[in-house]
């Protein structure tokens, strides 16, 4: 479809996420107005000097008035207070998104607390970094990267196809499937990755017999990966976990099954087991290379790139 | 110290290891020929169109003979019936060493078979990409990096400095330390995150609720990461398992209970135990970078780099 225009954009939050989506959607001209708006002082001072939209407010029920797009982008255990509080400043017709990493419960949030003359359609852009705040940002956060639309029964075609363009104009591709499959999805391919990689790095923290120095020194040969990943935000992941709890646990009990049996084969010296594993996962890569997920060079580019630097300054 | 300078370097083992090191000791000059042997005629034949060494030998004990340098670069589970393979042809005074990513089992193999007028010193560079085989090779591979030399008792000084030179002269940092010490740090910085990182790929390609094709879709999201370590060799990690079971073992019991403890917390939604563990990970992160072990770049700078790319295509 042709590129939707929306007269004024509200962001709700400027973090990593709100701020790339003010970047992007300026550069590509979507909305004649961006209008941002998030309950630090500080915060919105500093998005203010990153010129990142057109207005700042403090209230938020400022910034929806008169906004035909309305993007929640802050953690997901703010989703119900914000609600209530824009509910009686939006406009009719106004589409209503968010971009929160679990879906049934922003439903429950907000949903109850919407007028009925409102488009409420949940996403959730599947991009990121391991930074946060609005100096975090950038517009091509979300190119390659699929968009995922949970909208609830009854939603209006006309406002998910233009809420679709304007993922697509970010440079998204879209998927649209129900909130409760979307928890599923994400507990497995992200939030239970999380925070195993929180976990590993808190058990080396603890432990008496290897010192930290000894965890950072020797890190480059598998730890340093999983350190990036639990350098996330701490806020966003606690309300992730709070959130998405039913799913998180179901897999996650998996995963301990899965490591037990795993444990024993090491324990029981069966070669054949640890081999049919290692050997199977390799498969999974080669697939997340090829649908363009991912970067095929050896350590993801890092040791290459920066020896050949350290190499040229010799 | 000075550079050292081998008559003649032999390589045992010709994979990402092997091929990096014999690229690395030609181009700074560290040996006057390079004898490259491997059990696979297949390989054989690959690393002699690489022109990584200068002679090729299907026997080990040919390609040892005269060598007063000796790396084994093999899985850890052959050292055993390499060390009996090429004992009767070492030369007195050559240093015999390997990369092996466990030690305690490498001297338990090796040393018995070893005659007393050789210089055994085990060693591990702490370096590394996803990639197997000759051609996955590159000379900076261990620049910036850890070498960890574990000496025996009793190790001729001389033979340990030279040791020592020939991996600083590829660019390595040297750290000597005891065997045992050794693989408790590498279980817990290496072992344990290539194993759970094996475990959740299987765990997400054993779901029948989430397809495949969604997990590929979606692994932008945090799985991806854990996807690259988890395409790593399997017959070394296989080998790596079955030979240091114990320190494995131990730091596996001390994930699986923290893991434990977190996922009460997520049961109970003890918000404050999630984010005091979600806050404390960011700085060991931040330790790494700073110790020059990883890159400061957000997303280990793929996906700026790929959309920065991307954005110059159009």
């Amino acid at each position: 479809m042709s590129k939707p225009k929306f007269r004024r954009l509200a962001l709700i939050g400027i973090g990593l996420i709100g701020s790339s989506i003010a970047l992007a959607a300026r550069r590509e001209g979507l909305a004649d107005e961006i209008v941002i708006s998030t309950r630090s002082e500080h915060t919105l001072r500093r998005a203010e000097e990153l010129n990142l939209g057109d207005r700042y407010c403090l209230d938020a029920a400022d910034a929806v008035a008169g906004a035909d797009l309305v993007i929640l982008c802050v953690p997901v255990g703010a989703s119900e207070a914000i609600a209530k509080w824009i509910a009686p400043a939006l406009a009719p017709g106004a589409i209503i998104s968010d971009v929160g990493s679990t879906k049934s419960s922003v439903v429950r949030q907000m949903q109850p607390h919407l007028p009925a003359n409102v488009h409420f359609i949940p996403g959730h852009p599947i991009a990121g970094t391991e930074e946060s705040g609005p100096d975090a940002g950038f517009p091509e956060l979300f190119r390659n990267r699929w968009c995922i639309l949970t909208p609830v029964e009854g939603t209006d075609e006309d406002a998910l196809a233009r809420l679709s363009g304007f993922w697509e104009a970010l440079g998204s591709m879209v998927e649209v499937m129900d909130h409760e499959h979307h928890d599923l999805v994400l507990a497995i391919v992200s939030h239970v990755p999380h925070i195993i990689a929180y976990n590993i790095v808190g058990t080396a923290d603890d432990l008496e017999a290897v010192t930290k120095s000894e965890v950072i020194k020797y890190s480059a040969s598998g730890f340093r990966d999983f350190t990036r990943i639990a350098a996330s935000d701490p806020t966003m992941w606690r309300d992730v976990c709070l959130h998405n709890k039913d799913a998180i646990l179901e897999m996650l009990s998996r995963f301990s099954e899965d490591l037990a049996a795993l444990q024993r084969a090491i324990r029981w010296s069966d070669g054949a087991a640890l081999f049919e594993l290692f050997s199977r996962t390799r498969d999974i890569r080669r697939s997340i290379i090829e649908a363009g997920q991912d970067t095929a060079v050896p350590n993801f580019g890092r040791d290459t790139k920066d020896a050949a630097e350290a190499s040229d300054a010799n």
